[in-house]
């Protein structure tokens, strides 16, 4: 197995020195030829899936596992559509970040560069592959990839074809790696590949990722789960308030953006929280509060203790009454995993208080959670989401797959 | 020990919060204290230094390390200057780095925030205590000090002084915590508290950076070493190579951006060596040749296999012939730390193609590598020299001290 890996690990960095060099239009090409081969070749797509769906179902794959691995023309269309808005995005690479001369007549200048080799470890979704796939090569970089073992038939298609379209646009084929092998310990050989592997990205549920970095020797961006509240402060507009709240539960409870928790200072709790109750209510949510907020809502649930800093990731929602914005931002503090927090406020101090306060990737004043997105945020693409604070935060588009180096220009300066 | 560093570590993250809100004034203020605080107490500084050189003679210390342990009043007024001349320097919190208003009227910024906790693990230099301590306050984060156990008397003394100059500006004075245990099981623990240590920063020799990227569970910034070539092409100017290549080599050979091997192109090599190395000689410097170089400079020795991609740190020079720019590259690539790298020549096309293709933090043309180096490259102030290539590659300043946050403005905005 791992002799496998390591020759593909090598052949991805020494890949990796050719495409690195390689111009805006080189990449564009094999991107528009990776679009043209997924569309040609879809059936074939679609017969490795249907494979690949039967096994899941014979091995008891549970409901939304499922509808994640399960293809269909319409999603292939959106894989294709993807890799040619990428495909249609600024080069990351080769921006001048900074030029400054200094006194001795140095110029110093800190340019964009592909980071390397980078490892994306997910789980069921095959349309991933497409899109970290095409986001790689734009940017420069190899891309080794590690799916579930469940779409295994499914991203060997995928990844040959979009190998196959590296080779016709005359740049180097392995700078693609699929490990195929269902191997659980392929995981932990590629988290110690310090030569040969820059970054990794897991994507997936909560207990992939936290398996991830607690074993990776390699740098990992992440984020584990996204726990996002909602306040709703004393001066909210009520409505915009219920809008907001609704909007952050049921427009998607399955994604990380999505709101777990409502928290609702008291002086406004009796009005307000009858009127979205009502709304929740008719999308099927089911409501966990505390005991006030149970007072408040009849048909609401008692909250346990665990209910708060819950990833539901469905129509459940935590709900609490504080006194203040200070109760606010400590619960926040305490529960809050870093990922999107929101304040509904018409208090200019009390709005100007949580944007600095809260320690979040995205910090909100009178908006849905929902917006935190790479596509929403205007980045085009997205890589996938940061809530660890280096090297990026949020949601990351193609600038995050880039590092810098100072290029020093002189005319025989010593020191 | 555990419990006691545990209390240490919880006190700094919550001191984090208080101190992650200061303004740029508060925040000044709090350096100048130190400042003067540090000049005020220059006797009882040096009274711990003395006593602390005093035992690590002793211990058998050796010559260098011992040098870095002693202070001096001298040495004392430069650690006074640096902070107050990051005191000078720009606040790097709370600057936009990006505002864009979407379709929908959504207003999302990027805005700098702290990090949070950062760790210094570093060896006897006692002067850089109050150097990171100052970057760490002015750029708002909480610092965990962790030095030598031989430097111990001298850096309570600072650091006692410094968390005073805290407390005096009404600043949190937990914000700066120093793991006075000589116990090196400390190290390991402090390199799991992911839920209080944001950043490692490891300062020192290779093994001791090696062995924290080893055991760390939280992301770590390092350089391990600095291997760095100059290659003196075909079309350079021979008195310019000339001049970079001594500079690189003796201005200070036991620092990291010193020249460690020189690449020559055939060509003009039986013109530029014996120049070079007569120049070279007269600063006793000892050249390891490849059999052509040991030909062309009498005086020179074979160089042993593993004296490429050796750092000296000392007047010691590798010297390979090449027989082109593509081998001098293969040659970089094989054996270079990726810390900076020089080329001198005349051809432009030899120029870009270096600058474009070497993979290190730091690529030069018609420059000494010397000149990596915070201050030198026009960052005010270095926190260290990065190699890696995630979060921040090459010199660091204030700014590689900061991560960002979104921050999302709207008027009721749901998606």
């Amino acid at each position: 197995m791992s002799e496998q890996v390591l020759f593909q690990l090598q052949s991805a960095k020494l890949a990796w020195r050719a495409l690195m060099a390689k111009s805006t239009v080189e990449k564009n090409k094999a991107l528009q030829l990776m679009a043209d081969l997924l569309l040609k070749n879809q059936d074939k797509i679609l017969a490795a899936n249907a494979q690949d769906v039967v096994i899941a179902k014979v091995e008891g794959l549970s409901g939304p596992m499922l509808a994640r691995l399960e293809l269909n023309e319409k999603k292939i269309i959106s894989m294709v559509d993807g890799i040619k808005n990428i495909e249609g995005l600024e080069d990351p690479i080769g921006r001048m970040v900074s030029m400054v001369t200094r006194p001795n007549g140095l110029q110093v200048g800190k340019i964009t560069v592909p980071i390397g080799v980078i490892a994306v470890i997910f789980e069921s979704r095959p349309n991933v592959t497409s899109d970290v796939v095409a986001l790689a090569v734009k940017s420069g970089n190899s891309i080794v990839l590690r799916g579930g073992k469940e779409s295994i038939r499914t991203n060997q298609v995928i990844v040959d074809l979009l190998r196959q379209a590296l080779k016709n646009a005359e740049l180097p084929m392995e700078a693609i790696q699929f490990i195929n092998s269902p191997d659980r310990k392929v995981v932990g050989f590629l988290l110690n590949a310090t030569e040969f592997i820059d970054v990794v990205i897991p994507r997936g549920g909560e207990s992939l990722i936290r398996a991830v970095v607690e074993q990776s020797h390699i740098p990992v961006i992440f984020q584990y789960k996204g726990v996002c509240h909602t306040f709703v402060d004393a001066s909210a507009d009520i409505d915009m308030a219920v809008q907001i709240a609704l909007n952050a539960k049921v427009s998607n409870p399955s994604v990380c953006n999505a709101m777990e928790c409502l928290l609702v200072h008291r002086d406004i709790a009796n009005f307000f929280l009858p009127k979205v109750a009502s709304k929740l209510f008719q999308e099927k949510v089911e409501i966990r509060g505390d005991q006030e907020t149970v007072h408040l809502i009849p048909g609401s649930k008692l909250a346990e203790a665990l209910d708060y800093g819950r990833e539901f990731l469905d129509l459940i929602l935590a709900v609490k009454i504080v006194g203040s914005l200070d109760e606010a931002l400590e619960h926040i503090q305490k529960y809050g995993s870093m990922h999107s927090e929101a304040i509904v406020t018409n208090d200019y101090e009390n709005s100007q208080k949580f944007l600095k306060t809260v320690d979040a990737a995205c910090v909100y004043v009178n908006a849905s959670t929902r917006f935190t997105d790479g596509g929403e945020f205007g980045l085009g693409a997205e890589v996938g989401i940061s809530t660890q604070k280096l090297h990026a935060r949020g949601p990351m588009g193609l600038a995050e797959l880039t590092s810098t180096k100072y290029i020093i220009l002189g005319s025989g300066q010593i020191r």
